[in-house]
């Protein structure tokens, strides 16, 4: 392949360096990193040296990350790649629940869990009853879907973060819909909380007068044969934070209130003290792609 | 400041999540920065696992990147970046040279040298001579100037990547031109040679089917008091991959002649034997900003 090097212009030459990718895909997402990558560097016209603080911060970005921790997941957190590369790749389908990011805390099995369980025994804070009931789009219920909850607690702490004193598995749950496609669990109201500030990406935050907090919320992915997987949150209505999420990862529809109820025999009946919190979350899940539902 | 979380769109959103930044020039940065990172990430709208891919790809240039190797840079390289860098930074004025990349074996300080001092003295190969002539866009002669040379030998090798056969200083220069702008040196011509290829750039250039050659060329990098620094090479014509360099850093007017003399009363005098290969570069530098010159 003889280059033209002095007819064409250097994104053009890049651009052509590629065309002898055989994976298609990879030299369509190649072609595209390079006109956008230059189009960015044209219009900033960086020096010398901003180039070389942005290399700085990449290599520190990628050193910084380790086997428990993804400091370059948390950079396309807060540039909201994250959220738009979820939204991307999340249902078209009006009626469905919307899907957000999964987070860096779903990396331990949560364990199985039954109807009426409390999810956070090891954790202090205020009472709190979630129902969580799963449709398909069409209306019907989905029994038998696995929903798997994970949730931080009321000092914003997940039980990985904390293991001098909460086991694993605090604060999580895995679970199965009952033929009405319900399930209920008890726990506290999780706190908001900040996402980690001692490396590069706190460093961004400093020095662009971001807040680190997520507001509170509790993690729900939901599973069932014959449907999309859902991966989303139930955010806490009233939470700190819930107008800027530093990872932007709040939509409207995943806003539940979880009211305060002063009703001694229904915390009877729920297990819990009165007076409680109580959150219902309607999750829609649409019929994977090629799946004909009745 | 309360976000319209719904109204706007999410690039809007992370854009207006940069309102605060004090420092109006990182603001710029990031607004830009964002803005066409969103539309890369829209157009090839990626599946959570190519997003995973690319996380773990940038995580592993950081990581691959040490005291002695930047992966970064070298990504920065291969994606045309750093030129590009580089030619926003050069001169706008035509009759001055071109710049080029600095690359990344400019480490260690060059020897001082004098006009005609062989400057590989441990590296075997065909014998050379180099002539470097440095003058001013209005054709002045440029006496006094700074030049400092740097090159790999015969296998493609720098000093400071062979410990075991060469010292450092083996292949550098640092001189002084004459009052007519001149200067001279003797060397054996440079081989083409690869770009490291055991890390995550090397992968890169695997899967795409490009190879990891830069041509022959010598770095030259000239300053003198009242002119703007010049950073740039000499690429030697008629070398493999003149036309399809790793990097993209090869401008037309850098390529030079490296002639074949056979004439051996010229050879003594430059105390070579013939036949030997014959350069000259012509380097013209513009006055510095604000510098008037007469």
């Amino acid at each position: 392949m003889a280059h033209d090097l002095y007819g064409r212009g250097l994104t053009e030459e890049v651009i052509g360096s590629f065309a002898g990718t055989p994976d298609a895909r990879l030299k369509e997402i190649l072609e595209s990193l390079t006109r956008h990558l230059h189009d960015f560097i044209t219009e900033i016209h960086p020096s010398i040296e901003e180039w070389e603080l942005g290399i700085d911060f990449l290599t520190r970005t990628g050193q910084t990350s380790t086997a428990v921790r993804q400091e370059f997941i948390l950079l396309s957190d807060v540039l909201g790649v994250s959220m738009l590369v979820e939204t991307l790749n999340g249902s078209e389908t009006p009626e469905a629940t919307a899907s957000t990011v999964l987070g860096p805390f779903h990396l331990v099995e949560s364990p199985v869990r039954r109807s009426g369980d409390e999810i956070s025994p090891q954790s202090a804070g205020e009472a709190c009853v979630v129902e969580i009931r799963v449709r398909s789009v069409d209306g019907s219920v989905v029994g038998g879907a696995t929903v798997d909850v994970w949730q931080a607690d009321a000092d914003g702490f997940y039980d990985v973060q904390v293991p001098e004193s909460q086991s694993v598995g605090n604060g999580r749950g895995l679970f199965e819909t009952d033929r009405e496609g319900r399930l209920w669990f008890t726990t506290i109201v999780p706190a908001h909380y900040p996402i980690p500030t001692d490396g590069p990406v706190g460093e961004l935050l400093g020095a662009t007068h971001r807040h680190p907090y997520r507001p509170a919320h509790i993690h729900v992915l939901v599973s069932a044969p014959g449907f999309e997987t859902l991966t989303t949150h139930v955010f806490v209505a009233g939470s700190s934070y819930i107008d800027s999420d530093a990872v932007f990862a709040v939509k409207r529809d995943l806003i539940e209130e979880f009211a305060v109820v002063d009703d001694p025999a229904l915390a009877e009946a729920f297990g819990v003290r009165s007076p409680f919190r109580h959150a219902v979350f309607d999750v829609v899940v649409e019929p994977a792609e090629g799946v004909a539902h009745a």
